[in-house]
């Protein structure tokens, strides 16, 4: 398996050439259209798409283009996907479950209505897990489809790692964007809690569900980044890595990581170090030790109502894992307990903002290893739990490979709302392992 | 007009006497369909009602009920509405807005599955203005025709008031529940924060959006509120008012109020001072100054971009006070403004918790006085907004009568997740007045 040409490119070199009418976006999408066809019959990637649709929706915007209208469309060549939990005016919506298949919702959800205002074109909707939690969906790692891509968002991390796509929104409410971008080699993010618009996104637990980002580059994100939250537009500012403070957070789950994985962080500090950063321990296990219980009993309370609907009218199509799990303990969850616990993380939030006030970025491991083998389990959101859980912006990098050939990555994380720095960060970090 | 007999008793009563077999849903049902026949013409306080459909539903529920299957369902009996912002999976759902005339959800919103499967009776779908926002519908005031019921929930305040149902949902993001509860003299609760679950709820801005109801007593919210978060089935505690610290919050807008409404406050005041209260100023000018702009910042931001689905495909369908007001100001606010905004509202949350801890209650106006003449605007929502801007729970009673003879209500408000308390002290309250 190979990436596709189109998805090699920057995307702003491309949304440039289309700009210029140097490329058309009909061969934009031809070209993912191939990389789909050959790719997509071990990745499974797709829950909907529609490619004489996209075809058609190309020719059109090429009309336009070629004819001057909307010169302020500014993402005319961006070919992007979604996340099954994403609601589709034009295309079906699943939520992961057999219980809505081929179901029609009536709006597009803010974050696609979005892009598409810009100019971009939606491909198609991506798998997810049965309602974004852990029940899987069919899609296979790209890189070796014996193992799993991680989940919940599965089918938008195999579809840019596999050069379907260069751009895919996902949905993260412990690990969902984060480890599987580490588990397929892309880059993903999840921003501060509450920048990017939720409505029309299925909910999964309010208080942590955040729209996240794959793509291939920093660059790329800081681009559709900048026009989703309509910042001026301007490249990511450079930071150089000499004198970064660098926070290193093993997490209280450090023994849960596989060896490999822990010397990738190691090797990323030593990187740093050789680079000029100053690095330190962001250990904080004040803020961490009980993290995981409170962010379990808030996300299990809200999901088990979530998802109440669905216990009412078809409560056997719920998987055993969903019905047994988490909505289990989310029913047995006390309002005071759910109450308690929300004020503890609002807590832990300010305590965490004062953290990182000490530091630039703070690395972890965004998973405990590479994909696990097989397609029945997505894997272990332990070490993205807590900055979910503390709103804070994430990124992780794909720089490291494991012994088998399947990728790792770097988490960074930064204070909430420093999005924009932690991507240049992120993009100073990068360049050293390239 | 005069309110239904149903609507007159207590809600628990009607559940225990369905339960018993000594009423019949079908009964319960025939009643309020009465009352609906007789009164709608005048107040047009639902967007869809299908009677037949209804009946049948109730028929159903009287078989199971005299089988003796579903014991567990606690809520046979209770008939009530949902504002036309959740989203129904048998009912069209259109957001009060002509672009989604006659759209069907795949799923209810989580609130009213979970009163469904408690054995509640939707009745059907009531007015909300656009978008929950400030376009009205063609709701009238069931006390006086000529005059407006409030918003965003015109028709639940309304359908509730006229005896048409004994509860219905509403939301609130400024003031849309508590401000047409004390227009239309009924009983308005919007609750802390996150505690009732939005999922189904269409977004208006999410950082606000609070799932509230209507009901004709304190009871009877008791009742359903401890039902949606399966708190232990126990009556509301008795309080005593003598000794009751009650803060008396005038707000910087107490100009903006007229005199009939400032004396009701001042009788309040007194009636309260009487039965042994201890009343004490709760200015805060601290807290809530600035606020309004904080929380316009935040409403515009989030509004403008929950909305864009409807920019992209339908804007000439938008009211215009909707693209002119808070849509234009919404997208002309810079993301660095929103997030100072919000960090700003988390950091006055916590002041406000503080000051509550010095007080059982606050009580201040639900509105600047009585419904406003005319359907064109819905009323001023300035005094509901800081509660709403702050998490805290809120609950209107319908205490007073304006000149006119339209009502005026009173606004208690406490700490965040003191609802149950703060609807035993709403009780206690309450009672001063019979």
């Amino acid at each position: 398996m190979t990436a596709s040409r189109s998805s090699q490119t920057g995307l702003s070199e491309r949304i440039q050439a289309v700009a210029d009418g140097r490329l058309r976006v009909r061969e934009v999408v031809e070209e993912l259209i191939d990389c789909i066809e050959s790719s997509n019959e071990s990745v499974r990637a797709w829950s909907f798409i529609d490619k004489a649709a996209v075809l058609r929706e190309a020719d059109n915007q090429d009309r336009d283009i070629a004819a001057g209208r909307s010169p302020d469309k500014v993402l005319y060549g961006l070919v992007f996907a979604a996340k099954d939990n994403f609601d589709t005016c034009d295309m079906p919506t699943a939520y992961g479950s057999p219980i809505h298949s081929g179901s029609k919702p009536a709006r597009d959800a803010s974050c696609i209505a979005t892009l598409r205002m810009a100019g971009a074109l939606l491909m198609g909707k991506t798998v997810t897990t049965e309602f974004a939690h852990v029940y899987p969906g069919e899609t296979a790692n790209p890189i070796n489809p014996e193992h799993t891509p991680g989940g919940s968002s599965s089918g938008s991390a195999a579809a840019v790692a596999s050069g379907m796509v260069p751009f895919a929104f996902g949905t993260q409410t412990t690990g969902s964007v984060i480890r599987p971008a580490a588990y397929c080699g892309v880059v993903g993010f999840k921003p501060s809690y509450g920048d990017l618009n939720v409505a029309g996104v299925l909910p999964n637990a309010p208080s942590f569900d955040t729209v996240g980002t794959f793509t291939r580059s920093v660059q790329d994100l800081g681009l559709v980044h900048g026009v989703l939250l309509d910042l001026d537009p301007a490249p990511l500012q450079s930071v150089s890595v000499s004198g970064l403070k660098v926070g290193v957070c093993r997490m209280p789950w450090w023994n849960k990581a596989e060896d490999q994985a822990r010397e990738s962080l190691e090797i990323a500090v030593s990187t740093l170090q050789s680079a000029g950063a100053s690095i330190t321990d962001f250990d904080h296990t004040e803020i961490f030790e009980g993290l995981e219980e409170q962010s379990q009993i808030v996300s299990g309370f809200e999901f088990s109502r979530t998802l109440a609907h669905e216990r009412r009218v078809a409560v056997d199509q719920l998987s055993s894992d969903l019905r047994e799990g988490r909505m289990y303990s989310g029913l047995h969850t006390r309002h005071d307990q759910y109450v308690e616990a929300q004020k503890n993380l609002r807590a832990a939030r300010d305590q965490i903002d004062d953290a990182f006030d000490q530091i630039d970025v703070a690395i972890s491991l965004p998973a405990p290893g590479p994909a696990p083998h097989g397609l029945r389990r997505t894997g272990d959101a332990i070490f993205n739990m807590p900055w979910t859980t503390l709103h804070t912006p994430v990124i992780s990098l794909p720089l490291f490979k494991a012994v088998n050939g399947l990728p790792m990555g770097l988490q960074l994380s930064a204070g909430r709302h420093s999005d924009r720095r932690l991507m240049s960060v992120a993009a100073a970090i990068g360049e050293l392992f390239v």
